[in-house]
């Protein structure tokens, strides 16, 4: 099984088009030790051969052509079966209708998800009849194959979050979740978690259990953005566990654990800042685009 | 008055990340000799400091990031004053969504067009109480200040296209426009047509009299997607004017002509290729990403 990360950043990627915060413009005048990164998304395949991707970001399109076994092997196709979102925020599936152009592809989600993209009118564009999506529904808590042969298995868990800006409707469990891969052959199992309100009994048995953790990254502090002049909206209004306090109690769970997800004003982004050093001490990394975590 | 061009190819970019056909493969393998491009779009300033796009394309990130004075000057905040649409089109108006951090933009269009993009429900990220988008109508044939200053003023005239797919109703004249730009210190004009689908007499008057036009370099041959396997639809059925017969009449209009919306089968990509020679010895260019215009 392989998993690349393509994309590491929260919306609006690092650096951000409207922030001159330290992060952004010390990236882009080269004052602060860091890395530019997309949008968070993953590759992740059973045989090398047919890919899934987790999330389908706004920057999709530079993040396929950066991992050469997405590239298509005949005039038109694609090695890129399927999406799956554990959202419906816009940095989670914009990039959908990026992939409009006429080859079918399989969207995996919960059928609150399926329904807030299928309300948008762009999604009509996926819908063409030389290659349509099939929208494919998961139960919470049911474990789903992703190919006929069953190589990878996948479960939605209820995770707190929120329903998405633009849905303008009440909350549902079915708004955000982790998403739990299981690839047979090699018992490997990977939690997809990018965005965790709060701390979850459910997610922690999960995460327990895994050899690789991907984890909501977003924020470092409650009043970040605050605190930085970049707008007046918490950590936890965001729908978003800061690491600060999200930190002990990850580095006591799954193998491997990889913050994702991760706002260009987070302090963690800097190789050299106190924040970077206080989560790799305790064994949590950051990610970055273009890690290969399986 | 500046005036960059941020990506030059049609809707899905160079190379497509469905597509295999022999420029992308050629591209992606360093077999032909051309230029990766980014889906079409251009800055334009009168002095520099206050920038609007020309489309929002969906790499609309990455473009801005390309151009240094698109850069913020404060903690949030942004020199882009606006986005000018010629028409609903996914490739030119999917960036929008990707500029909706909360600061203020004019989105400047026809009453059609605008109502194709407000019919999304994801454009309601765009209106969040801290950075509303102001929704600007143009009427077609009516010059209107793009500032308060009236540098640049802008006339939508009528073009020959059609609907976005995904907007499912009947056509309408608002559908598709060229912008015609002219900044009055300078005395310059420009005309930013990337969507042509024949001959018409009045954007000939205005192609006539222009210092710079910005013209469709869709597909070159009508019939050039299905000769590569590429899809069944005709350049006409997609409402893009073939280069091959757009050629002879375009080399007699305007004072600089450039390509935009190159789609990746066309082979005047191809920087060897007797289609590109044929259209350079007219004294027509082909765009690329980065071109600096004015």
């Amino acid at each position: 099984v392989r998993l690349r990360l393509l994309g590491s950043a929260a919306g609006g990627g690092f650096p951000q088009w409207n922030c001159g915060c330290a992060n952004c413009a010390g990236l882009r005048n080269g004052a602060v030790a860091a890395r530019a990164r997309s949008q968070t998304s993953a590759a992740l395949s059973a045989d090398g051969e047919r890919w899934f991707l987790l999330h389908a970001s706004p920057d999709v399109r530079a993040q396929i052509e950066s991992l050469a076994p997405l590239a298509p092997r005949a005039p038109r196709g694609s090695p890129i079966a399927g999406v799956l979102l554990a959202n419906a925020d816009l940095d989670a599936c914009l990039g959908l209708l990026s992939l409009r152009e006429g080859t079918p592809l399989v969207v995996v989600a919960t059928r609150r998800v399926l329904a807030d993209l299928r309300a948008c009118s762009f999604a009509r564009a996926l819908e063409r009849s030389t290659g349509p999506v099939e929208w494919r529904a998961l139960e919470l808590g049911e474990s789903a194959p992703l190919d006929d042969e069953g190589h990878v298995r996948v479960t939605a868990l209820p995770v707190p979050g929120k329903p998405p800006f633009y849905a303008a409707r009440a909350a549902s469990p079915e708004d955000n979740v982790a998403l739990v891969l299981k690839e047979a052959r090699s018992a490997t199992s990977v939690v997809w978690a990018p965005t965790v309100a709060r701390r979850d009994a459910a997610l922690e048995r999960a995460l327990r259990e895994t050899d690789l953790a991907l984890f909501d990254g977003t924020l470092f502090r409650d009043d970040e953005l605050a605190r930085q002049g970049l707008g007046p909206r918490t950590a936890r209004q965001m729908a978003h566990w800061p690491v600060g306090e999200s930190l002990p109690w990850l580095a006591r769970l799954a193998r491997r654990r990889v913050l994702v997800h991760v706002n260009n004003s987070n302090p963690i982004l800097r190789e050299d800042s106190p924040e970077r050093r206080q989560v790799e001490q305790v064994g949590v990394e950051v990610g970055h685009d273009g890690m290969d975590l399986l």
